[in-house]
């Protein structure tokens, strides 16, 4: 029996680990660390080391590097796309399973913020684990999300009295009628959808690298900000070659000034 | 100048703090613990004290216990009540604040879950932050959601490929269009309102007592489960004499058995 477990990290620094994933990472013989190529991945990976690093020292376990493949924008379609980088992402795991952990050894897959959250390793890892026939288990150790460190650092609570909480795409609000959009955290937004939401009475709460030490705050109404928001994005990219960042759209309701 | 810490400390076991939640514990003077008359109240105040108790022992820390207002159901209407229930709770935070931490010291409130979710206490303590002149300072510490230990013990991602992910409460859930549930996760559900989703291809991921040593499971399409999920909830709370759970419903989507 093989064991793997998905721990999630948090959004960067050392300080957000639960003592559960801190425990779980003094099981673990291999730390499978999986990236992306482009500009952000050298970053990433030393980030994860430092994590290792801080915890563990820099002996006693394996570390096992690999570039985790990229969705292809010229497949026939979205689904067709994800379809097939998830085949990939797939036979990439189940390759690294079986030539590097052995028998009776743990691994893990060190994952940003919470492993369940836009994020289908799990279902691949679930997929291998039922093809297994008992070989592999695994175990999922939750994280903090850069979603709640955006409404700390903020210093809001993620709905109003009753409301809901959506937690959306940048491919979602770049296309929805604008008028379902009242409080929704947005991820994975590559487009500055929030440009669409000007002359709304719409908040923004918009955070960059959140939970690493260069951390960057904008929040305001949407109509105010924006100029200030998007040249903000723009030179903190340029000066460090990647961005992360999400944020909260609200609706102000009648009354709220 | 006084500060207060809200102080996420995840579903209940010590195992969901972070390191930056132990980091402050250790900081602070006073610890405030509310929780509501009722059967778990006892309960819920020992958990914490045993937090407490695991990272820094039993001295060195004053702890303030105080009775938190429960929202009185014959009030005019639904926002009526909410709105005289945080006012009691507000001037209940004042007095604690004004009477129970003095000038300089580190007060904290010992959340469950995160302090941004489903938890209006955030909003009040802004509040009394904005109308104190600088006398009061609060920092957010992000905890581990009922919701990631749901997912993480179910061994299921919060939403499937690019789909929106919904967090909603039993009061929405009652009363909504079953049809505009997809994937929504429900909180704070007193009248197992997911009764209203049979027939209609619906899986039902619930969980009670979620991250705490008695946590109970239950998973499958709603129509094959609902008799055991209600006959489990009622002899568990029948036990305990009291109830914590979530759970996430899921539509079925065309193709998938």
């Amino acid at each position: 029996m093989k064991k793997l477990y998905l721990i999630g990290m948090g959004p960067g620094g050392h300080q957000y680990l639960t003592i559960q994933a801190i425990e779980t990472l003094k099981q673990v013989d291999v730390f499978f660390m999986l990236e992306k190529e482009g500009r952000g991945k050298e970053d990433l990976l030393r980030m994860r080391q430092d994590i290792l690093s801080h915890y563990l020292g820099d002996t006693g376990y394996r570390v096992v590097t690999a570039t985790s493949p990229a969705r292809r924008m010229d497949a026939a379609g979205y689904k067709e796309g994800v379809q097939s980088w998830h085949d990939e992402k797939r036979a990439l795991f189940e390759g690294l399973i079986a030539d590097e952990l052995a028998d009776g050894q743990n691994g893990a897959l060190l994952l940003w913020g919470d492993p369940s959250l836009y994020d289908q390793t799990v279902s691949l890892i679930a997929d291998l684990t039922a093809r297994s026939d008992g070989a592999l288990d695994f175990e999922i150790i939750p994280g903090i999300t850069s979603v709640q460190v955006l409404t700390a650092r903020h210093k809001i609570p993620l709905n109003r009295v009753g409301e809901n909480i959506t937690i959306t795409t940048g491919r979602h609000v770049e296309t929805c009628d604008p008028a379902e959009i009242d409080n929704a955290v947005v991820m994975l937004d590559y487009n500055a959808s929030f440009q669409r939401y000007t002359g709304q009475n719409m908040d923004i709460y918009w955070g960059g690298y959140l939970g690493c030490p260069d951390e960057v705050l904008v929040a305001g109404p949407v109509d105010d900000v924006l100029a200030d928001l998007l040249q903000t994005k723009s030179e903190v990219r340029d000066a460090k070659g990647w961005l992360m960042d999400i944020y909260l759209l609200r609706r102000r309701k009648s009354g709220e000034i």
